[in-house]
């Protein structure tokens, strides 16, 4: 029996599909932009049955951008949920592959599935609990608690949490159509640009963009540290292809804690606290190979 | 053999220590102001001794005031840590009472305990991920989530996460030595204290600090809620003991939350979803029994 999996990490912006085993075996991978969900799934599916003409697939894992119905017990179990992204709330993504291709398919929000990927190749492996944050299109998190992936009540939505703005440093009121100014609505790539007029990937690097960003992320991710307190972070996406940013986030996330979380990692080695992803831009595709080949849940 | 426990809820202002098997079996409990180290855990170690002499105990649970160190590879495992609590740095609280009484000891924060607590007899019970809230002295935070205690790095801090403030409307600079205006700062009952001059329960139920602690308190759940998704908030303390304030969290966090969470337990149920302990104020010293009796982490 074939062990051939399929991956897709389906992104807002991007929809990246691969087959293969793990980061050393992956024979065929694709990118293409996040369209309509008829064009961008028919892609995806058309990737799929070219490759499962040379051979079969074992199962299809699906990381999503979200919100998402990651529950099996559930009705809309495989569904993007409340995205205000136009078309596609409430698309049944995992019931459209699953039927076209015909087969099993294991589905969990993008940022978990990258979480699972990094935790079995990558930047998580050995370790109990972490999370999994991507900064970009929008912000998000996912993670390791436990031993598990986190779900809970549904999954989680970090990139929601509320932080202090000052509005007389910083007066751009954000972009999140439900908050305003939270996190996302402070720090994604669309707040970055709306603010400043430029797309990140335009702006210098001594830009005085890049000292606000890292601010507001270090809020995150100090409030992340306090309510989770995850045995290491690690943070991707397209805004932290900005090299400046991560030793900024490294700076200041100890400067707000203020010396209270009494932890080695933390306070003596920073560097190895908030990390890039060792699977760098295939964490989320290789995740999803992971959720199809392994327990999902 | 006996299956007789003994738990200590080991409080900044309080001790409560008592033994038993459960909520319908607690012997004996008594409970005194936390002064010195020695003083207050000589108190618990003449409680206990007084206890065994009658029948023995098969292990003690503690449930203390933070920050702590939880983890029993530790050389300072047992330890209440940096905490500034004058007199109560660094002391080997779990240390002093095994070698006191010669038990088993099991060791976590307070609020772990509690929730250990509410899983076992409260309102917890049958649940995977949730979180049990403090707001008192301090504001902690602890929980199950994928079925287990949260440790991580070392363990949540989630009363000192930063919320925005807004200083025209509350000038309050805060009260948390570490960060000033974070959660616990602008939200704890000293901080209600210095903010209004009184102590929370000599204020009217009317009187508009309840309303900026209900806005404080939501911000901190909801985001909780966001990073966590937890299937229930268990929020107990002092402070909670206002009864004009849990309705007051029961509309602030839907309304902060803006429908972008379309769960039918916070869009429908919320008066099952942030509740009170099921054990009352007996959630602390129930769940050091519960420590002691069950499998600790």
């Amino acid at each position: 029996m074939s062990t051939l999996y399929g991956g897709i990490e389906a992104g807002g912006t991007k929809f990246f599909c691969a087959v293969g085993t793990g980061p050393n075996d992956l024979p065929a991978e694709t990118q293409f932009g996040t369209t309509t969900p008829e064009e961008t799934i028919g892609r995806a599916i058309t990737f799929f049955k070219g490759q499962q003409e040379r051979e079969p697939l074992t199962a299809i894992g699906i990381g999503s951008f979200g919100p998402v119905d990651p529950d099996p017990t559930s009705p809309t179990y495989g569904y993007i949920t409340t995205t205000p992204k136009p078309g596609w709330a409430w698309i049944d993504l995992a019931g459209m592959i699953q039927r076209a291709l015909g087969t099993p398919i294991a589905f969990d929000t993008d940022v978990n599935a990258a979480a699972l990927g990094e935790y079995r190749w990558g930047a998580g492996q050995g370790l109990d609990s972490f999370i999994y944050l991507t900064v970009g299109t929008g912000i998000g998190g996912g993670g390791i608690i436990n031993g598990r992936l986190m779900h809970g009540l549904i999954h989680p939505e970090m990139g929601h949490i509320r932080i202090p703005h000052d509005w007389d440093v910083d007066p751009y009121p954000g972009s999140c159509p439900y908050h305003g100014d939270c996190l996302e609505g402070l720090a994604s790539a669309p707040a970055i640009e709306a603010r400043w007029g430029q797309t990140p990937d335009t702006l210098p690097a001594d830009h005085p963009a890049w000292a606000l960003e890292a601010h507001y992320l270090a809020l995150g991710l100090t409030n992340f540290i306090c309510t989770l307190s995850p045995q290491r972070i690690i943070i991707g996406g397209g805004v932290m292809e900005q090299s400046q940013l991560l030793p900024l986030l490294r700076q200041n996330v100890p400067k707000l804690l203020g010396g209270y979380i009494q932890a080695p990692q933390i306070l003596e080695d920073i560097d190895n606290y908030i990390v890039l992803p060792g699977l760098g831009r295939r964490a989320g595709v290789l995740g999803a190979i992971a959720l199809a080949s392994g327990p999902v849940r």
